[in-house]
């Protein structure tokens, strides 16, 4: 286990010896700039923004309708699946590329419907919000009963019932990490499935996914992905077949150039493919995953959490309250802590050229990327954060104007 | 009405005279090719290369999360929504850009449901695939009753039987193109509702649909938004808040950033929204449109169908027949021809370096993207087909090599 470091020196030192230091340069960074919120939007690999520039010129302006064959566009949402599989712990052939997360929990829960028990949907209170509206949406189209059950409670209600849970791995808020295999294994065994939410977990946790069903995630967060690149679905090989999306697109036919009439699905992951995808957000996700290339899941999920170590004792020490886990419970990579004057806190962390993000009425997130983000740079913004409080330069009134989003 | 030119001469004066011939200068084009396949993937606007180019090395890579609100992300959708609108005949705040095809006439069909007199979903047995696959998907999750009816009788039996009609307004096969008022009128008499694909009639037809109710389509034919760019939804004022996307993602909620556990519904257009749009690719599309700007879509219909006239008067003289309307019917921004040979004779015109497309088993689909076409390349097009067919070119056995996509 990394020990924290206690000087800026120490920092250094660290950085010296990380085994993802190099992978660093693989992104365009404002070197004036510490990021703090690669949670929210993962910073740009350089192939990433390279990818998109020769998808628009190359492949399209040039390449026109012969891409789809040439460019090899057609399989891209394949290809790039078996990516995301090596770094979410899944077998090539079990991930998709493919719409959004909120469109995919509704192909996976909705997929998911005829093979429950009972016809539940059932999401915590406290979980995304898209996921909640999604569930509910779906329980109404497919007159199902929907449940909003308290935080924590919803695998023991779902195999209570045998009915669908849709569920997140990591907390959005708190970076709490729920230990999926017994979740999946005990509502399955009540008759019910969990339909995973990896969007947080996915890029920083060194996941295993054989001992759950089917998941969905985003790829705009640690996948580094770009703004609104197209999300994924896994569905483990064994359950593949058993699973038919609502939404049969025809990209996931089996025959999408035979124009059948009636619906027959590919085999495989493929069924999940739907409308003809962004080419050029999937090509950038594409390119910028070849920043996980060289590393272990194992290296990033350890450096994540030393990085919120060190931010958990630092906030500690200034006396702010920690709603992520801290000691030995798992935790995401995220940190999360509370003050009543959190937003003009992150408005003068700003102003120093320090994002984390804020999430009203008073939480602070930190997030701790581990490919883009050195100890330095954690380091830095803790002091800077000490010094704001210490100075209450928060209360400066230019730091108090709200702006209209986020 | 313009006169069908019947020398090379001719053409290049309709090309002088062409009040839209201006607008070519603004494609980046192969000036070596002659692109016939507009109405699958369209040609790329250099605005729009230049845009996916500064999305990513700009506004993701420098400003990163900081874009949401500085570069406009958060309100694309509904500015480039505006931007179609114009193009498609509708008014400001009645068309949003989101997901796919496929996802929007699922959300637009599963929103009229309630509204209908009776539980039905109805397509016609010649419609696009993807519009009956996804009817089909629809009708099992929400257990409605699916009906795949023949050509041209799906708008008699959706006001018989006051269900859902799922129709294109041009045909994807043939181009022909129906009158969308006295249908959507007469089903919505029966008690029944239409949700259009304007897929193949949006920026090539001179479109009016303040008669029509609600609408999807595509982005990446005659809009020329690039491959897999991001498609629309239509929603005419007065009906839009009667309309309850059953995929109600995050950003279509009244307050996305208030993190409700309950969803309410965005006012007007917006409740359409989902996830988080794929920003790239909607950033070309927006800047792309800008091709229409100096357009009437008076002038892009006429062109089109000028261009198609040609297109059937020098096919008809070399014996082809001609699956799409001819003389008075109205028809879209393709012409389909058929000939045993179909697949050989599209690959002698690219190797002479023209694009049609093909669909099996006999169809040569030659598309007549008004903006960045001349009336010369369809000329020198033509001339290359009556050459082919003479010299029986197409039996090359190198042009019957069939390639495995597309």
């Amino acid at each position: 286990m990394t020990q924290i470091p206690t000087t800026r020196v120490e920092a250094e030192a660290l950085d010296t010896a990380d085994p993802l230091g190099p992978v660093r340069a693989l992104f365009q960074l404002d070197p004036e700039l510490i990021y703090l919120d690669g949670h929210s939007l993962g910073a740009a690999p350089a192939a990433a923004l390279e990818a998109a520039s020769n998808a628009a010129a190359d492949e399209w302006a040039r390449g026109l309708i012969r891409s789809w064959n040439d460019a090899g566009w057609f399989d891209l949402p394949l290809r790039v699946g078996d990516q995301i599989a090596r770094i979410i712990g899944a077998k090539a052939g079990e991930v998709i590329v493919t719409d959004s997360v909120s469109v995919n929990l509704f192909k996976l829960a909705g997929a998911a419907l005829p093979l429950a028990r009972t016809n539940i949907v059932i999401v915590e209170e406290d979980d995304f919000p898209t996921d909640q509206y999604i569930a509910q949406g779906l329980a109404g189209l497919a007159d199902a009963r929907f449940e909003r059950v308290p935080a924590g409670t919803g695998p023991d209600r779902a195999a209570a019932t045998g009915g669908i849970l849709i569920l997140s791995a990591v907390n959005y808020r708190t970076a709490a990490v729920l230990e999926m295999a017994p979740v999946d294994q005990a509502v399955t065994s009540g008759g019910g499935r969990v339909v995973w939410d990896l969007s947080h977990a996915g890029g920083v946790l060194n996941l295993d996914l054989s001992s759950i069903q089917m998941a969905a995630g985003c790829t705009y967060k640690y996948l580094c992905g770009g703004p609104g690149a197209p999300a994924y679905i896994y569905a483990r090989r064994d359950i593949q077949e058993s699973l038919l999306s609502p939404l049969p697109g025809w990209m996931g036919h089996a025959r999408p150039f035979a124009f059948d009439p009636s619906y027959a699905p590919a085999p495989g992951i493929t069924r999940f493919a739907n409308g003809t995808p962004p080419i050029l957000s999937l090509r950038a996700l594409g390119a910028g995953l070849s920043v996980f290339e060289t590393v272990t899941m194992a290296d990033v999920e350890a450096k994540a959490r030393a990085l919120g170590d060190l931010v958990c004792e630092r906030t500690h020490a200034l006396g702010l309250p920690i709603i992520s886990p801290t000691g030995e419970d798992p935790r995401g990579g995220h940190v999360t802590v509370c003050h009543e004057d959190g937003y003009g806190i992150v408005q003068a962390l700003i102003a120093r050229r320090i994002i984390p993000d804020f999430r009203a009425p008073d939480a602070i997130r930190f997030g701790l990327a581990p490919l883009p983000l050195s100890w330095v740079e954690v380091w830095d913004a803790m002091a800077a954060l000490g010094d704001i409080l210490e100075t209450a330069a928060y209360k400066d009134p230019k730091f108090q104007v709200r702006a209209t989003v986020t």
